[in-house]
């Protein structure tokens, strides 16, 4: 691995990282209204495409991080549908 | 461009707009309580290695796209930092 692929290995961590906290606190405030539901989407329905590019191009550092990103996002808007309802 | 890109260029359209509705919906509801701090900062640094990553394999298209990503988390984050002060 080139130092390069290292930049985008540390990018990809960060980036898909990132998404985790914003579940955890989601999950614990219940507090969804700052989250845009076209965000949502629109994000999920990119990651999700991301993740077929990843099979495509044969990348597994592609897989296993657009998996993690699908999985906290279709969670994140499994939270924001629940817990605007119940308002 | 084959197949396998254009499937790459929508996912990379798709995850770059999807952050512009929440900048709006940010932006317009001052609703900021429900955006992780922590989210906003790892993905903030995580986009601008991603864009450093871009130039360095000479990608314009990641270029252009992670330029605007990293706009959008940089007013994303001015927007939390404004709005939860002003509470």
């Amino acid at each position: 691995m080139n130092y390069i692929e290292i930049i985008g290995f540390i990018a990809a961590f960060l980036t898909t990282a990132a998404f985790l906290p914003q579940v955890y606190q989601t999950w614990k405030t219940k507090d969804v209204s700052g989250l845009s539901l076209p965000m949502l989407i629109l994000f999920f329905i990119g990651v999700l495409i991301w993740l077929v590019y990843g099979f495509l191009k044969d990348s597994p550092s592609m897989i296993f991080a657009n998996s993690i990103t699908v999985i906290s996002f279709f969670l994140l808007i499994y939270f924001k549908f629940k817990y605007t309802k119940s308002k």
